[in-house]
């Protein structure tokens, strides 16, 4: 064994012994080099052996970490038990008053679902969009109104296409963000009272969605790495008329979950043999941890049933409101009901996106966004250690800015959201995010904020608060 | 008799007859004073005397012009005969076709639903675009959700107050253009499968929002200058359980109705007396014609029975899909529905309007809008007397941008339709103004764009290809 291995397994020995933890910095090469007595190019050549086997990543001008795929000092989630029922969605009233909590914004905001706006260059797309408007054409107003903005589109589908996946530019909508496009997709494909399948537990504005359209709920359970349980899914879909499957293939929210890619082929063929179309939501696709991002299951996608629904508002344009379907063959219908619905997404939001996609950087602030979420999650890991319940079991997404616990069993996490907001912190309680009304016991924290002294002594309080159950 | 009174007589006999129509400039005084051998004071006291007697108008730095009230050379259309019936809603495939002709730049555009953008201050929007984003606190991306920017609800609220409207801040809702607000607002207070009233003809639009919700239409016949028949109505609501009313109360599109002031009071009385809401949609409020703003039927309404939905698209910002609704008691119900439809509109696009209201001359963009179309009304008005069947009647609306035609009984309009488009010109055929699809030789006419040689031509194609039927 060389003497740069020999010193490379040092190093791996710690992160798997949790010394170091994930997000945590490894020492420099000129510290390294001085406390453990070797050159400074054994150091090098330890941390790039270490960086090839996936423990630890530099960062440009910011030295190494450890990477997230060490192994956690947590347990995970259990995965829920099937229902094999379908449910009239009623979350609406539990879910506005959960919102309204979060408006102040002197409330610690763990229950939000937004990442901080901070981490976006509002500034830089401001000036985006005024020189996208200066000169535009004020016939585009007519022109591009449907399917939307040309020069987003292209860019979009360039986008795919750099991720491998060819799609043709007249299956690419604009909507107004995703929710938007969610919405529409849904509608195109079921009539009021119809089933859908969902994953449990689902973003709770997926439920709002069913609700609205009065569509019911069967719900499939979600493991927190493998996603949602094909199993049970193909047992649902054998037993009932599901009218369409809906999910969040990577970083599920609020689970975390990022299924394999076998995983997603599977899922695509198995509803491919059911004739049952897929609604992906794939909103935090781009704020992956990893090296590279995870495929959508789209991009097993052979006859056109998979909406993929994509948006900016997670990776770069808060408030922008654009968001986006590759609907497949529901293109023409959904391109018609939203022109019965809302039109189009507002033209000069649409031309500042297409114009700091080719000019602005997109890549190098995704990299940075990338960055503050992961260390961002490694804080909150930390304080959850320190401060919580010792029983307490965690997900640990490799993207996204969620993290999912699974108190002990004797939390009421309804309680426990009325205890925290007392305090100045929201939290969102696990039954918003199912139909039956399950994960009493759990909750959903959200690090999509800088990570400071105002957010360790919340969590303190959090931890506080739910010892005393 | 003074002199002066006996010249203001010989002006007035003048537009009686016809001889100077509708939006025609009068003599200036020089002129006047030289050609009839009167002094310029006497010109200047008669003309005075004419604009308050409401036959001329001065427009600042261009001279004195014929109002519209006076007596016009066509005959109104008719009023259509009552249905008493109710329709399953199936429009769309239809619309849909009209739509697409219109798409390419190069057709002449009579058939659209848009004024040209070339009326509308894009640049200066782009400045207000910019200046109010470049600051923005990036928080107000969370706090600002919803119910909307609270700058652009606040000059909205300004607006309704000059109008003589006191409507408390919070039932005024930012949405995705009016549109998505009428959407809503059906969607608060309809089921599927209910009945809604709506007029014949009505908006395309609205009927096809009716389809994609699965309501039926009660069709209530409208009259060309005072509105939906208030008679039928009445008898539609003892005799149907209507659910919701739908109707635009100035400049109703296609009709140009606007309803007197005292019809308007009787609706939201009616409505009242049988509990049922009024969706009133108020798109073209801004493009009067007259001295003042028609009042809303939201001024009489005592109960928060009325939903008044407005947008800057026809009057301001077209594409920038900013609109809204003052929903009275519905206003909670229909920020929820947007909550789970769209979250909000479009950020930079409601700061930016926000900022033109305040600082960038809405009121002078305004008048030259109205001076600019309602010349073009003229001059399109002008031209269906040189070239159009001399039995065709016309609506002559005192505001928006739009020509009903009643032509003679034999056009078969969807045919026309086709074969203008074949020429190069689109139009919008009267079936897609009615869930019943009557209206067979009718069409509605936009002069919504600067008028030219290609638009005095166009005429006289669909006048040649009218009387060839």
């Amino acid at each position: 064994m060389k003497r740069y291995e020999q010193f490379a397994d040092d190093i791996a020995q710690l992160i798997r012994s949790g010394m170091l933890g994930p997000g945590q910095r490894i020492p420099s090469v000129r510290y390294a080099s001085q406390t453990y007595g070797v050159s400074p190019s054994t150091v090098f050549q330890a941390y790039y052996l270490l960086e090839r086997r996936g423990l630890i990543r530099a960062r440009p001008r910011s030295g190494y970490f450890v990477n997230h795929h060490g192994p956690s000092p947590f347990y995970e989630p259990v995965i829920s038990s099937p229902v094999h029922e379908s449910t009239e969605v009623d979350v609406s009233e539990l879910v506005f008053s959960v919102l309204d909590s979060i408006k102040d914004p002197a409330t610690v905001p763990f229950g939000s679902a937004f990442p901080s706006p901070l981490l976006f260059p509002l500034q830089r797309l401001s000036r985006s969009l005024s020189s996208a408007t200066r000169d535009m054409d004020p016939r585009v107003v007519v022109t591009d109104m449907s399917p939307g903005n040309p020069q987003l589109r292209r860019q979009i589908a360039l986008r795919y296409m750099v991720g491998g996946l060819m799609l043709p530019m007249e299956q690419l909508l604009v909507t107004n963000g995703a929710l938007e496009a969610l919405n529409l997709c849904l509608q195109a494909v079921t009539e009021p009272g119809d089933l859908v399948a969902i994953e449990a537990p689902a973003f709770y504005a997926s439920l709002q969605v069913l609700e609205r359209l009065k569509l019911k709920a069967v719900e499939i359970p979600v493991h927190p790495r493998d996603g949602i349980d094909l199993e049970v899914l193909e047992q649902t879909l054998a037993r009932h008329p599901i009218k369409a499957c809906w999910c969040m293939t990577s970083f599920q929210n609020p689970m975390g979950a990022t299924m394999p890619e076998a995983r997603k082929q599977a899922l695509v063929e198995l509803l491919r043999r059911h004739e049952v179309p897929l609604i992906e939501d794939d909103v935090y696709a781009e704020l992956y941890y990893g090296q590279q991002a995870p495929k959508p299951a789209k991009a097993f996608d052979t006859e056109g049933l998979v909406m993929h629904c994509g948006s900016f508002a997670k990776s770069l344009a808060p408030g922008y409101r654009i968001g986006w379907v590759a609907a497949g063959r529901y293109a023409q219908k959904i391109e018609r009901l939203k022109l019965m619905t809302s039109l189009c997404a507002s033209m000069p939001a649409q031309a500042a996106i297409a114009d700091y996609l080719q000019h602005g950087g997109y890549d190098r602030h995704l990299r940075k966004l990338r960055y503050a979420l992961e260390e961002q999650q490694s804080a909150m890991l930390a304080a959850i250690a320190r401060y919580f319940p010792a029983q307490t079991r965690v997900s640990q997404p490799a993207g996204g800015y969620f993290l999912w616990l699974e108190l002990p069993e004797q939390i009421d996490s309804l309680k426990l959201f009325q205890m925290a907001l007392a305090q100045g912190i929201s939290i969102a309680p696990g039954p918003i995010f199912s139909a039956t009304r399950r994960f009493n016991n759990c909750i959903r924290l959200n690090y999509g904020g800088p990570w400071t002294d105002v957010s360790e002594k919340a969590m303190e309080t959090l931890g506080r608060i739910i010892k005393s159950f």
